[in-house]
């Protein structure tokens, strides 16, 4: 048996990357158990499916599809950068200025698939002419990938002009929107992506359980043969769901559920912008609050996203993060830690079910932590 | 939005082999939000862990370990096979009886591993001395894997007495015990099983969403260096999961929580004994009412679990299996069609949480449907 605790009446809200805080009636649609191969359930993957490639401003008609793959985001990540090489001469090139740019680099390694990786500070964008200039310098690179949102810091990255680069070389182009698909408006068509990875626990607000696909169906057609695994092969895990409706292997049917309401709660949000403007909302007052508490961002505003931010650790000898977090998570309020490289960070996000009320409860219950522990902070 | 339907009062029962029917309080289990490093994640975490091992009759002081991964059954079958034999010089035994064994052979092929397959009719178990003579005769066979319950037909396999082989020629075996394990009691220690793996959403009756292996831990640190992928890498889930209880990468929190309530239902109910006693009973329900209206198992009773039962086509020319499953299913029951390769069938669980008058109302509705398609059964 469990050990004996009481369940608290309210959840704490999540400031973190996900799993996120999600609304009642999307955890309310788990209710049910529905057969994997029942004609209900068939239809909710083909709705979840055409609404994903409505909320990226695409459709099948225009050639595009959306392929549901059980797992995390991650297994998303490691599906298409073994499927969007082919097995013999395929090359990736890496954009990366995080965690997650690296992380595709070692999924490459784990595989032993070339790649050559472009590195830039954490603080940095990425170039596009660096990568016009390496692209043309190796031939050998057959595909192109960077992290939209790269949530190691909450930098956005320029998808629609690294893409512009790519597809003027012919190249293949695979954009990781983990954070950011679903809360940041982007013009999909226009920036010549071929592959797109998130997952069902972010901007669309679903519950963990699997992550989607949306890409160029010439390009999915392209990888025949090309996948190094069984349940991470896109084109297979496609076919399947092609031909009848159904997966190939058995579905989280519950976070599905989830998942079909969270899509009908984003449109009712009116879809990428509307949830943009939320989330924009959240993260001003946020940052405005934070300033003048007197934290300090780890990246300049005009890098910045509306999805997660990092603070710098304060420079007191009484700010230590673990009992700040902790202090925190007993007033009942969820942060998360950092994840760059060279320097002290927190991150607090701005995504899920929360809301401008939500960010000012954080601010107070901060605002207090950091005076019990009596760390003083510079003020502005 | 969706199309307008209204939600039935109440979900049909399922009668597959999985996703199944759960309690109403194991779904319930679901309505919270946990950040994957919180706490009571991490609690939640732990106690799964525990109750696993508990249910398999193992524990952490007698040498194993559970680890739990993202992802359906099948992800669980692949990682085994491509971390529990070596990059260099490994060789697999498949002994097949039935489509998943034939699916691991699949999966070693995709990765390229080498590979002996003892194949067997669908409906005879595998002989334990053939699998001797063979390892007796191939050498370069480092680990040899068996299904426990061959869902394409509902066959129980001697997992005991091919384990004894194995053992004696100190190979590593590999139990999937997908839809037996949490309801057909064995001896895990006496089998001598390095790697056991089943799923969330089996006879422990959580939902989908992850699936778990049980493992000798020191086979387990074994196979350092050896998996083929980062996310289906078992040494490397478990690693993270031992330093600070954390997934590697986002965990379905919700499908978890369900399943920690689950594994305290199957303990309320006798463990695997327990549920064994329940399913066993639908089993007999289910095959006397069947045999009454004149179908006939695929299977001899003596070689058939009470997990999942195989019947015949009725030889009746107004037979069809389609309209069979759709009219059932307008009744309200959701049966499960047949996969076995040379007999045509359609399969009938018995599992999750359905309960003999859950089989009578479907034998009521079996017998209904027949007499409404016209179709005559030879009478016993």
């Amino acid at each position: 048996m469990s050990e004996t605790r009481i369940p608290p009446a309210k959840d704490k809200p999540l400031f973190t990357p996900g799993p996120l805080t999600t609304s009642m009636t999307v955890k309310q649609a788990m209710l049910r158990d529905l057969g994997s191969r029942d004609f209900e359930f068939i239809r909710t993957v083909r709705e979840i499916r055409e609404k994903l490639l409505r909320t990226a401003g695409v459709s099948k008609e225009s050639g595009y599809e959306a392929v549901l793959l059980q797992g995390s985001g991650t297994y998303g990540i490691e599906a298409v950068i073994t499927c969007a090489v082919p097995r013999a001469g395929g090359k990736w090139l890496f954009v990366i200025n995080g965690a997650y740019g690296d992380r595709m680099a070692s999924i490459a390694g784990v595989h032993g698939i070339d790649h050559a990786d472009l590195k830039y500070p954490e603080n940095l964008p990425p170039v596009p002419a660096d990568i016009d200039e390496k692209l043309r310098s190796d031939p050998a690179i057959t595909a192109v990938a960077v992290v939209h949102c790269e949530t190691t810091t909450g930098i956005i990255n320029p998808i629609r002009e690294i893409g512009e680069v790519v597809r003027r070389h012919g190249r293949t182009y695979f954009v990781d929107s983990m954070s950011a698909f679903g809360a940041v408006p982007f013009d999909f068509d226009a920036c010549g992506i071929d592959f797109l990875v998130s997952s069902s626990n972010k901007c669309v607000e679903g519950v963990p359980g699997f992550c989607f696909v949306i890409c160029r169906r010439e390009s999915l057609l392209n990888t025949k043969g090309w996948s190094r695994t069984l349940c991470l092969d896109l084109l297979g895990q496609w076919q399947g769901l092609e031909k009848n409706g159904q997966f190939r292997f058995t579905p989280p049917t519950h976070a599905l559920l989830a998942f079909n309401r969270a899509l009908d709660e984003l449109e009712m949000e009116g879809g990428a912008k509307g949830r943009a403007a939320r989330y924009a909302a959240n993260y001003r007052v946020l940052t405005d609050g934070m300033r003048r508490m007197g934290f300090e961002e780890y990246l300049p505003p005009e890098l910045q996203g509306h999805i997660i931010t990092s603070f710098r650790y304060p420079k007191h000898p009484r700010f230590d993060f673990e009992a700040f977090y902790s202090r925190l998570n007993d007033l009942g309020f969820v942060i998360y830690p950092g994840k760059v490289s060279n320097a002290e960070c927190f991150r607090i996000g701005t995504i899920g079910r929360i809301f401008e009320g939500d960010m000012r409860a954080a601010l107070r219950a901060i605002e207090q932590t950091v005076a019990d522990m009596g760390v003083i902070l510079p003020k502005k």
